[in-house]
């Protein structure tokens, strides 16, 4: 390289947040500290004044920050930290954990992809049952299937569905229909209650498996999943990222292939919010009637009084249904290897 | 919603950078001052200490950050700022005018789809223009086309080439293909100096429509791309994100369909270190034997040699390829009326 004079090159020592600091995730600043004792400033617990910063062992090194308009609620629940703020260019946030869940802007994507992904996949569902999902956005999916007859949830946190209820009302709109049955609690413990066979559909819409949702990501639970699940019905689980969780993926993947003699695929979407901007699905079938998850047969996107609606869909269409399980070369290699 | 003593309804003043530093765009905190005078420590400069941040008017809002372990380089071209650092979990890390451009971790997905989605539709490409991309990594993609006799590159800024080659050698190592020709200068006027219909295939790697690439996303461009492809020859230009910049996307798309008279096409592909996670593509035909882009004729992901070289395809397969012609409901939607 040439010795230009406008060429400065900088090895600079950089203050980086304790690792204390790195290990407890994310907070929102709410105020800057400069009291001259050369103690270190709030602003330095890694977060950019007035911007919520996501920081997380689950990813290391990288931080989104979205900047914040107004704190619209802080609690802490039996299992979590809730926050909801305004932000002022995604809508409102809702936060758990230090993690965002949803915004307004966004929040489109996921929860139509883990919704229509599975539903689309068999003809007629009829009964589904939800884990997690408090904030309604898979009820409001899974009721525009009118095929569907039962929707089942269960949620461990009513905390979540409150504040959805609260401050979500596009999302929460799910609870209102008739054919949602709520139950507050474990969602383990829900599943090994089903009787054999009861469902057409399990969809699982978890945080992620650090804290209350781990379990959700462990052998036994997919064990009670394939059992509630009648012959050919199908389950969709969040399944995190191709780019930063492979070897959680792989875990995955590996169990579903015990557990589920019907098939077993990986499928993603993208979701600017979350970390890395893909979050995945694993979207497997139990034995009997073949599910072909790559070729939907339940068309929901050409129901045009679905389309003439005050909400059309904004993200699924059955192209991007397809092509959600077409995988980039590093993923497909792993991925196709546990899955064999 | 209960009345939980948990539950603290906040509304808490958030401090905010000033106008002038969010219009400045990102900047490396190098230093944390608390000096006692009251005047903000440097780490209000809205990042994240130890922390790269990306904040631009392009994406309002938001800003991802990487932790730097150290800067390695700092400089000011006749054209741009450049920085390079080593973050802690995405290797080197290449910055112009503060917007991340390459990250050691995820550049194969930009540089192999950019290239391989135009490439891959055409048999046998022979003659490649690069405009752009003087970090060398599509000009290691193009070299991967054993058909290709003659890759020309046309990249503006010297500097750029000289930090690839220093600091990015896995990348830049696209310059030691004995076919390409490297003009240092103005992409704009080398390509109105083309002889007509000289190029099989035009690659546009560009920075965003800010700053020195601005007028690579212009109608008076393109038409000089147009002319100087042979008939039915194709382009790909950098085209921004569909969760972002759908009022650019659809000034593009109407600009492209007055000038190209083959076909006209949106493709898109994650990168987790660009805003919102995923970044698009023009890719368009001139008129001539006709171009289907969602069906690649080129299969280079069945090369056997290839894929058990040093450096097998990381990012892009033939499922990929078409996939990536796949949009969301909410950009086919604008997409789609303004390429009709």
């Amino acid at each position: 390289m040439s010795e230009d004079s406008s060429v400065v090159a900088a090895d600079l020592p950089m203050k980086k947040p304790s690792e204390e600091e790195e290990e407890n995730g994310s907070t929102v600043a709410a105020s800057v500290e400069v009291d001259g004792t050369g103690k270190e400033p709030s602003c330095i617990s890694a977060v950019i004044p007035g911007w919520f910063s996501e920081i997380s062992p689950m990813w290391p090194g990288e931080a989104h920050s979205l900047k914040v308009e107004k704190i619209l609620f802080q609690g802490k629940s039996d299992y979590q930290d809730v926050i909801v703020f305004q932000s002022s260019t995604y809508g409102k946030v809702l936060v758990l954990d230090g993690v965002i869940q949803i915004t307004e802007r966004d929040e489109c994507a996921y929860q139509e992809m883990i919704t229509h992904l599975p539903l689309c996949s068999i003809p007629n569902p009829k009964k589904v049952l939800v884990i997690g999902g408090g904030d309604g956005g898979v009820l409001r999916e899974v009721a525009r299937h009118t095929s569907v007859e039962q929707i089942d949830i269960c949620e461990i946190d009513a905390m979540v569905i409150d504040v959805s209820k609260q401050f979500f009302p596009e999302i929460a709109v799910g609870f209102e229909d008739p054919r949602v049955n709520l139950t507050i609690g474990d969602g383990v413990a829900f599943l090994k209650a089903v009787p054999v066979a009861t469902y057409d559909a399990v969809i699982v819409d978890s945080s992620d498996p650090i804290g209350p949702a781990q379990e959700l990501f462990e052998k036994p639970f997919f064990e009670s999943v394939a059992k509630a699940l009648r012959p050919g019905g199908v389950v969709c689980t969040q399944a995190e990222s191709i780019w930063l969780h492979m070897h959680i993926i792989e875990d995955i993947v590996a169990n579903c292939r015990q557990v589920f003699k019907g098939s077993v695929n990986y499928a993603w979407t993208t979701v600017p919010t979350y970390p890395s901007g893909v979050i995945g699905f694993m979207l497997c079938s139990t034995e009997g009637p073949p599910v072909d998850f790559k070729h939907p047969i339940n068309l929901i996107d050409s129901d045009e009084n679905l389309n003439k609606s005050d909400r059309p869909l904004r993200y699924y269409n059955r192209e991007i249904h397809s092509a959600a399980f077409c995988l980039p070369s590093f993923a497909k290699k792993v991925i196709d290897s546990k899955a064999k």
